[in-house]
């Protein structure tokens, strides 16, 4: 019964995809006398909460008193761009809430729980948690491991190739091209190394609409993206550009969506917890091949995301995830989906 | 009507799969008044011809005369192991003979079909042609191209490595170790480099039971096979061995099955060249990675058959089909065939 009414709160949570960035994906759904008498979701960033929604919705009002409330995720009890859920719920008369899963956001976590247990409103906790936590992965990952949710993509020849040497290469084909733009809105960042950005030169742009376009961030030791400003990050402002150095000493007058973010040592583990600091929950990582194996060898990371083309390179051509480091050991994956897109294939692989 | 018939005499052919080599699959059916009345199939290298096990094993041998057969390769006018087909058919009567295909083999090409025609036998060719070619794939080609059907195998990692350096790796399960050992059987040669001898010591065959199992050959330019007789492929001698190289100088006394053919060049158009001298058809190209890429840049190849492991090596790895020769292009591929084999990919691909 209880997972029944989940079902239909998850269902509602679906409805805010790509559009509460940074906040999570929730749904509510209100249960009187086995009958649902109302249902919403949170649908964009800034505005009301799921909870909130669902309530003021109500057609029959009447009937909250009682009644109960099924939502994804534990309601807030602090006071953000909304007042708390948990007051929001306790004024309607609300009796029993059933909640999915904890809200991993220590700003959240158990106080929501305890502050509704208080006033003695009855809450059960973790109806279809899994169901429920596959939500919002990036937004757990980010509170629970305290680092972005790192996804690897890269386009690869059948021999391993991501491209023929200095020398830009397409290998996929337009609708890989597409799905690639598309998802990168699925992520708060993009990031890529400074080889990529000096022979590409792309815009590292998303397809979807969003008002938190992923941030456009480019790892450049030695500084040199940002000795030539005619790259075109630089000269389109639709998402903002993260550059971190190495490099010391005198820049030109950045334009305004540019920062330049130094460290005396440009590792993976710095780069992710600047990240972190900055409430940045996901990032995809577009390589090269020298960032590809850097992320692999520090660990942090959780998936890969391969487009394989239906191509040979060979030759000195650049291998996919390379560098001079002593690789000793294999890596296992976990395949989690395979698709054609045309006459190329996607296939993800997660850490075991 | 032709189609169905020779339909069912590519189902014939069939029955003789694996044991007809170097002899291609044939079959034939005999059709009297819209009746089969009779059908077969070559079935043993060696043995009888489709045509004369049609004839012979005909219950109603009276309903021979004026009959039509309906065989998928053109019948053959010369004595090799059996009396020529061409003679059996005109001496039982038949009337019409619808073929398949031309012989590509010179031997027979054409010869046979004359052979009929004088006869006053009605001959229809090129019924359900695609169909009935794709029975000797390997055999049209190396008659037709003058070179055996050359297939480069990998197994490799989603970050397109093929090993740790220095260090037998495996990648693959179990399923596709079978499948390996197994699929070695429809090739009459098997080719590997001499790092791959040293470094894994296979014994490289099939578990396909064949009174001509696949020939392994080693291509060992430095003679450094050639030094160490504790290798497996010196020990057993289940399949004959070749080894080409380079190296001239004196060889201790080698085992009966292995035999070694000196170039002053090992370049696979050579290697290719003698293989085609032998008779030997195809070719199952298992690397390593400059082997493969020399067959890539030499044109000399076919097919690329790629087991693909949910598994990253990165760093140092050595790359799929790679070389220091300066690679300018891209070779597209045509997929033909994809299929999971447990937890690994099974990715086919042909030239374009």
């Amino acid at each position: 019964m209880h997972e029944a009414f989940m079902e239909l709160a998850i269902l509602e949570a679906k409805k805010g995809k790509g559009k509460t960035f940074t906040n999570p994906l929730v749904g509510a759904v209100i249960v009187s006398e086995n009958e649902v008498i109302s249902k919403s979701a949170h649908l964009k960033y800034g505005q009301e909460h799921a909870e909130k929604n669902a309530i003021n919705l109500c057609k029959t009002p009447e009937k909250l008193l009682n009644s109960t409330i099924y939502v994804t995720l534990e309601p807030c009890d602090h006071y953000g761009k909304q007042p708390p859920c948990t007051q929001v719920i306790i004024d309607s008369g609300i009796k029993c809430v059933v909640i999915g899963q904890h809200d991993p956001n220590p700003l959240v976590s158990g106080k929501g729980v305890e502050k509704l247990r208080e006033q003695g409103i009855y809450v059960i906790i973790g109806v279809l948690e899994k169901e429920v936590r596959d939500l919002n992965e990036h937004y757990n990952h980010f509170f629970e491991k305290h680092r972005p949710f790192v996804s690897l993509k890269q386009a690869m020849s059948l021999d391993g190739k991501i491209s023929l040497r200095k020398k830009r290469t397409n290998l996929t084909q337009k609708k890989v091209f597409e799905r690639v733009h598309e998802e990168r809105g699925d992520y708060q960042a993009i990031l890529v190394g400074s080889e990529t950005i000096i022979i590409d030169d792309p815009l590292l742009l998303s397809t979807k609409k969003s008002h938190f376009p992923p941030v456009r961030i480019v790892l450049d030791r030695r500084g040199r993206v940002l000795s030539n400003f005619k790259l075109r990050i630089f000269k389109n402002a639709t998402a903002p550009v993260l550059i971190f150095t190495e490099k010391v000493g005198h820049i030109g007058k950045l334009p305004k969506h540019v920062e330049v973010c130094y460290f005396s040592s440009v590792t993976v583990q710095n780069v992710l917890n600047e990240l972190h600091k900055r409430n940045i929950q996901s990032v995809y990582v577009e390589g090269g091949s020298v960032i590809h194996d850097a992320f692999l060898a520090s660990d942090y990371w959780d998936e890969i995301i391969c487009y394989v083309a239906p191509l040979l390179l060979g030759g000195n051509s650049l291998s996919s995830m390379s560098s001079n480091r002593e690789s000793n050991s294999k890596t296992p994956l976990k395949f989690v989906d395979l698709e054609k897109i045309g006459s190329d294939f996607r296939i993800v692989g997660r850490r075991v």
